[in-house]
């Protein structure tokens, strides 16, 4: 499977990169096409110092998009309308969205748009695009510890049944994660919602990472 | 520890019961006196069965108010408003809202009040009262169930410390349950939000009584 993630040097980012890579062909976008390629020596480098695979290549949003079957949004929420204003070719994509909307208030707090969630804001912004929620309560620092355990629960919305097919077929085959079909894309208000939750219980509880699994 | 708990007749409510009794003193509570005799009479014929301690009296809603040092309103959402109007008493308790919002839609989805949460709410409606958010988020069928394995995480919200830590005890000293402090109860609505994702992800899922750890 091609996947594209745009805003891949970002943290989040260049953590799914380092997993996915090893078992897909990863095209990572930024902004910035030398950021995107520094960010892939640097996947390139730490993959093939552990003697693991890696098919990262740097390139710009646009071109992850172009080039992607599934699209990746790893992009914080406050970038979402100014990224997606940026692009083409989005409409009939596979779009996966990570992104939690959260302030840092008395505690963080789930902040979403009118829309309900920063996935149903992306659905309306690309109505044409197959947009599933997904990745949304893994956190960066843990997608980047490749010798830690590793070992999350994803739920994956969407209204499109292919696309979240594919989509629950990429989660699972990344070692360590297992989808969960959560239902419509109307259920991503309460996926997003969970990551703020973790950074409360991390911070409170002094703990790192802080992942969910459902069972 | 003197557990009230309000609405103990209902699935939820009798759930709670049998666990909780094995450790701590449980007034249980419900509209009807002879409802509320009868689920304690049940649970002392299932617990004793198995060899195992039940400390259940039944009563009614605010008898089991007026001993309890900690009262949980294991209550619908619908019912919050009417149960407490007929209450009086609570104010300088600890209240555990284990209550969530929720109606059946296309999905599952989450409906709060307008204070964002049921615990926000139980709080304007009851000022004096130190109320905490706790057992949101496990299912009916997976308190009853005895011989099953029982193993969740619980999040914990609330404004007072010392409430908190009270209630955080109580969770810990329930076997299988695991406290997580998740801050104030501003976060009510993050925690509530879990439930009617856990009944789709059982719904799609074809599971029961899904729970949730966090680590």
């Amino acid at each position: 499977m091609r996947v594209g993630i745009v805003g891949g040097t970002g943290d989040i980012g260049e953590g799914m990169a380092l997993r996915i890579s090893q078992v897909h062909e990863v095209i990572l976008g930024s902004r910035e096409v030398e950021k995107a390629c520094t960010a892939s020596d640097t996947c390139h480098l730490t993959l093939e110092g552990k003697g693991l695979p890696c098919t990262i290549s740097g390139v710009c949003n646009q071109e992850a998009v172009d080039r992607a079957e599934v699209v990746i949004l790893a992009i914080p929420f406050q970038h979402v309308q100014g990224t997606l204003a940026s692009l083409t070719g989005l409409g009939g994509k596979v779009v996966v969205s990570p992104v939690n909307p959260l302030a840092r208030k008395e505690a963080f707090l789930f902040t979403p748009p009118p829309e309900g969630s920063a996935a149903q804001l992306i659905q309306k912004l690309l109505p044409g695009a197959k947009v599933c929620t997904a990745f949304n309560n893994i956190a960066a620092g843990s997608w980047k510890a490749l010798d830690a355990p590793f070992a999350h629960s994803v739920a994956v919305c969407g209204d499109d049944p292919a696309a979240k097919e594919l989509v629950k077929g990429l989660v699972s085959s990344i070692p360590g994660l297992t989808p969960f079909d959560a239902g419509p894309l109307a259920v991503s208000p309460m996926v997003e919602a969970i990551t703020p939750l973790l950074l409360n219980i991390a911070r409170f509880q002094k703990m790192r990472d802080v992942g969910i699994r459902f069972s």
